[in-house]
């Protein structure tokens, strides 16, 4: 049906796809969504979804028409929800403001919609189309849509390495292999995620705060994304031998850390925001995917060693690999990337697919999606 | 002096760079050079060089322009040369074809030129301006020009790895980490080398042929350079224990196969085109250096393992490293990039500046130049 869109049919959802944008960093659970209502060709009223419980886009863009919708057209770049949430279905906001069109940039792969917001709109007689700018709307909540449709997070895995592949020098010096500018980057990712994945490894080695620091984003950033309103993503801590400790740094950041183990501990001394995951020992990554995606994290941004590296690899539990190297080498005895203990022919290794190419300061950016595995 | 020349000045320098291109697989020892003759701004007359032995790039545009030389202005990408050798000077030919004007995109560092190619045209009373599309012209030549400036070739040490930086599974399988453009392109790469570098334990290993194989070219390579021209590469092996024997694949191939030992061996058996290259141990690498400049050898294509790798690269003598980088994780078994034995502090690794970034097939080449070391 693409072949129907205008030009100017394009411009409009491209503007509400940059409205959407606006809400990346905050929305999760919820994905980002950007609406624009046009009457005779103006925009009368636009708007985006800052953070769940605050109005989503199409109630934001109406409140801005008031009278001017009756007889607008909507572009929103995700088909309005039919059901009632904490707010009334954006649906029947846009059929009883007297919106006559709507154009959705895709469907909502979210069961409780799924092509019931734009059902609900025909059987009200306003028409409607969808998949216009479809790839565009899809990147926006990679992390939302993948829930959606699989019940578990996008899962992006991060490694930061020199040119021939090493994460630290032989002493477990690390710090730092990459420049400033990707440290930077990587603020931005995590910034972006529902939660980061880490492991008591990773936290006894470096005593990270795996937290957002504002003060390090990029000068863009800061303007973007204002201090004010930055979300501190939940820190996710495979930790099966309850070494964390309440006096680890992760503590200092008063947002959600969940303790991944097999067998409960007494949590006493740790603050109130910390709490346990319980899984059994088999298959204990799979099922931590599942349960995160019920605990609804959109994405996960993983920042670990070769071990986890490794199994989430050999486990085909990542969608995104990220990889930040550095225009060093560091020889043979330092730290290599990813542990794939099981791979011994070289035509079973997995094959990744190059998606983004990225220069960032001296270090380049690299983003792999699976291919073949 | 740059300011003085006129975008047309800048259009006939670049045709000539064009036209100079057309030699980069076959003038080794001499330089790439090309010649544009402009007359009442039309081309009169133009040449590039082919290969030593025939004639400079001035004598072909000069031929064919004729009468019509005279009058005209030359634009060569390099200074014409001032000596007689096999030919006598592009100088002096310009002066007698009674060209008015000569522009030369760069100074030869020759020390048999170096300026005596425009004071010879100056003292003719012919104008001369230099440095007009000066970097291109740089680039076509690096390995002539390093070995003008400094005596020693200009080293390429090319690597093929995974995104985890290894080189061979365990058990050494390495066919193929990197795809079929990748080596078609090695094979370019390789073409327009005056010597290839390896070591005796690569021959072992893989008993490469390590020469250059036309059926292997891209569709653009074989139309761009026939196989009736092709060039073979010296093959230079590093084999201080004489492990190499005559029934190595490197003796199928009609070319010169220097081997490099501190100890003389017999060569009985071994073809003629195979010699030996003695040096004292120590130092080894950077007296091969000096001896493969003497044997004006412009351009060091190294294909070996992590020692040399490593070895090349502790030792400051590489100039551009050329990484090809397959979509592949291989794992921490895997055999590794480069050994730096003595590198133990972060602060202390040799760092690389990116030069260019490409995508081939799957895979892709990434090259830089030393930097802060």
């Amino acid at each position: 049906m693409s072949d129907e869109f205008t030009v100017q049919d394009e411009q409009f959802m491209q503007r509400a796809l940059d409205l959407a944008a606006k809400g990346i960093y905050t929305t999760t659970p919820n994905p980002a969504v950007g609406c624009v209502l046009v009457k005779n060709g103006e925009i009368v009223g636009e708007g985006f979804h800052f953070q769940a419980g605050q109005p989503h886009a199409e109630r934001v863009a109406l409140a801005q028409a008031g009278e001017k919708a009756k007889g607008a057209t909507a572009y929103v770049t995700l088909e309005p929800c039919s059901h009632y949430g904490r707010t009334p279905p954006c649906a029947l906001g846009l059929i009883e403001a007297g919106v006559v069109k709507v154009v959705a940039a895709m469907e909502d792969p979210n069961p409780q919609v799924a092509g019931r917001g734009l059902s609900m709109l025909a059987e009200a007689g306003i028409e409607s189309a969808v998949n216009l700018l479809k790839d565009s709307a899809e990147k926006l909540n990679k992390g939302f849509l993948k829930r959606m449709r699989k019940g578990t997070p996008f899962v992006q895995l991060k490694l930061a390495m020199s040119l021939d592949g090493k994460t630290a020098m032989a002493n477990g010096e690390s710090k730092w292999i990459t420049g400033a500018a990707s440290r930077a980057d990587v603020q931005k990712m995590r910034a972006k995620s529902s939660a980061l994945l880490s492991t008591s490894a990773t936290v006894l080695a470096d005593d990270p705060s795996l937290n957002v620091r504002w003060e390090d984003f990029s000068v863009d950033l800061k303007k973007e994304y204002v201090k004010e309103t930055v979300r501190q993503p939940v820190r996710v801590i495979l930790d099966s031998q309850h070494r964390i400790q309440p006096s680890h740094k992760l503590f200092e950041t008063a947002s959600p850390v969940w303790l991944v183990s097999s067998e409960v501990r007494d949590l006493a001394g740790f603050p109130e925001f910390c709490e346990q995951i319980i899984l059994p020992q088999d298959n204990l990554l799979s099922k931590l995917m599942v349960e995160l995606g019920k605990r609804q994290i959109n994405s996960l941004w993983v920042e670990a060693g070769k071990n986890l590296a490794g199994s989430l690899i050999e486990q085909k539990l990542v969608d995104e690999l990220i990889l930040y190297i550095a225009p060093k080498l560091l020889g043979e005895q330092a730290r290599g990337l990813c542990n794939l203990p099981h791979l011994t022919q070289l035509a079973d290794a997995p094959l990744w697919k190059l998606n983004e190419f990225q220069q960032i300061g001296d270090d380049i950016k690299l983003t792999y999606t699976p291919k073949g595995f």
